[in-house]
């Protein structure tokens, strides 16, 4: 008996993650805390710089002792120190027609505001320059606190953590960071015709592609892989693996049985777990619509579709912004969008959206990138391998002409 | 004195990497190759699927006994037998106006050409099956192949290992992957007015900012970062702590000494070391002029400016596709090329190709995101944290007006 499908549109399938929050948090170094998501804001602890420092390698002056000067009537300043790297240029003072030796980073003398660059100089002798050249008060310095203010808020909470926000961290100070924990994701794949990779099919048996397709996908996603194996295709198995597998995990992700038998015990499984609550059960998108979402408290169990295909589609649009939603980022598909232009006409079924794998031709003008279908069966796995995302076909549309302009999610890569 | 720069294009300074080559190669299992890079072409050692199988739940059949068949006037078949998952479908033997039961997945029976879906049969008795549509031969089936014929090559060597491609390894039975070896990057940090994140800086110091992010950036691009450290600031400590890096990475990375006389000891470092050849010093880009690569055999030595700024902006320019090298990749940047629009009126210099930060405003509507440039000295960081990526200005341009198209090299984000 085909299962009785309740079809719910992806807008609504992403409603439902609501009814999960984010996971905990930890605290880790930073020098771990790249790609890593922050539990709370960053405010800065102190300001910075913390001193006024020269951007130039040149002379600390009084921009007013520099007014008015220039090649025919260069400023005769006296030289009263040399400010070197690391140490305090406030234990020199300027007084007025008083210059200092200053590097590129170094703190600007006391009553200096300002700073000539060495090429508008010329040494008359040890204690004599002249400056051809006027600055402005601030020209050539970088302001105590110029780049952060004590207390300002440099980094909100839910930011992924990028090279450069991992800098300022290491600028102020942050040297442990509290970031939210990385959910854990249990991968069962169910089908008596499965066997392990590294083994021998024998007649009849194919080896489990999904397991090891999901878990890249999840550790790709910022999630913690967990293959848990292949699960024999009964009741019992599958109920004892999955409950065993809910221990640890913050999610469960249950796929290949593709036959209605086993999408009826990945079901059934999911409806007998203590206090589970079946979410959903079937969306209107294709491919992926034999989806099932359930709930066991924080918990959340996906029945993905058996064809490797369908179930990275499935995974994109789904597990992948309830991942973030656990690990404190946004609930979308953190996915980026792209325009696209489609290279031939693509059809499709009004009432469900279509996420049709394509192929993106750049060209070196100014337009768009041309997206060509890749066709093939969602059991084909080399259909993937040529595809660089997935094209967007509204719910209400008979599909595409070639020509038009159409929404590409494009798979993450680095 | 300023040192006396001959600048290159970025062009040039690429071409420079020819010079290089691609590191050894080391096997991984299957687990950890993700985001890893092919060091050789993969050929199926084996046709996938290696059986023809029923994409639906069903009947398996000779494709001939529906022909004609109908609602009004369906074709009478012989159930002989069940094609149980994960068993051998050729043990069956279709003869004429013979039909075999199959699930999704399963094995089609010898003779069998095609698979009719449950939805179009009717059970009269145990052996008797009514069928309601034709199929044509190949319906509903995946034949043994169809995926991957043995002998092909599914994964190209230079490849990036998606998910999808580690399933087809998974699929292949490929557990052990040969994959480039990942380059390891030595991080030096000089400048006497430096103190580790870790510690609390003293009157004219602060604390090592461009450690913390080249080391995030090596790792975002696939390479080990080793992070030396601090180095004083004289030529025998410079020297012999280069030495010393040289031994145990394929790249080095000098960064943090942003005044005339840091970077001279830099360029007397690097033209000291034995069998050193000095490739580029001084690049026509802004930021990041003063860039320097030397080379020691296959290792790789950079100078790198001391604005964060500007060191991040060489190393997306020149490092990064260096590493990629190393690492078997394509010699580009790697960065994601975006077409933008420019917010406001953005001018530069000709004779440079200027790299601006931007941020990207993403309409709603079909348009290009508005590229709006964030403006702050190179050695502010806070800029650098509200930046999406780089809007590039040609040499031979004096600016963009507000409204014009330019590219936008977007920061990898996953």
């Amino acid at each position: 008996m085909k299962g009785f499908f309740q079809l719910i549109s992806s807008s609504d399938f992403l409603n439902l993650f609501d009814r999960f929050h984010p996971l905990d948090t930890e605290t880790v170094q930073l020098g771990n805390s790249a790609g890593r998501v922050l539990a709370a804001d960053v405010t800065a602890p102190e300001q910075l710089p913390p001193f006024s420092r020269s951007t130039m390698d040149g002379f600390a002056v009084r921009a007013r002792d520099t007014f008015g000067c220039s090649e025919s009537e260069p400023a005769l300043l006296t030289i009263v120190g040399e400010i070197s790297m690391g140490t305090s240029g406030r234990d020199i003072v300027l007084r007025p027609g008083q210059i200092s030796r200053i590097w590129t980073g170094g703190e600007l003398a006391a009553k200096s505001d300002a700073v000539v660059m060495v090429e508008y100089s010329h040494l008359i002798d040890e204690e004599t320059v002249e400056i051809f050249r006027p600055v402005a008060p601030g020209e050539n310095v970088i302001r105590a606190g110029e780049d952060t203010e004590q207390g300002q808020v440099v980094l909100a909470k839910g930011r992924k953590l990028r090279p450069q926000d991992v800098g300022v961290l290491a600028g102020l100070g942050v040297t442990n960071v509290t970031v939210q924990r990385r959910p854990v994701v249990a991968i069962l794949s169910t089908g008596d015709e499965l066997v392990p990779p590294d083994q021998q099919p024998g007649p009849g048996q194919i080896r489990d592609i999904n397991s090891t397709t999901l878990a890249a996908l999840v550790e790709e996603s910022g999630g913690i892989a967990n293959q848990v194996g292949i699960i024999q295709d009964d009741f019992d198995t599958m109920f004892a693996a999955c409950l065993d597998a809910l221990e640890g995990a913050d999610m469960v992700l249950l796929s290949g049985g593709s036959s209605v038998g086993q999408r009826d015990f990945t079901l059934q499984v999911l409806e007998r777990l203590e206090d589970s609550e079946l979410l959903a059960h079937g969306v209107a998108i294709r491919p992926g619509k034999p989806t099932i979402l359930a709930r066991v408290g924080n918990k959340a169990l996906f029945g993905l579709p058996g064809h490797v295909a369908s179930a990275m589609v499935v995974f994109y649009l789904f597990v992948r912004p309830l991942l973030r939603r656990f690990g404190g980022m946004t609930t979308d598909l953190g996915l980026l969008p792209i325009q696209a232009i489609a290279g031939e006409q693509i059809p499709s079924a009004i009432g469900r959206e279509e996420y049709v794998r394509v192929q993106l031709i750049r060209k070196t003008d100014e337009s768009h990138p041309v997206a060509l279908p890749i066709y093939g069966k969602s059991g084909l796995l080399t259909p993937l391998v040529k595809a660089d995302g997935l094209l967007v076909i509204d719910r209400d549309s008979e599909g595409l002409d070639k020509g038009t302009t159409a929404q590409v999610l494009l798979f993450p890569s680095a």
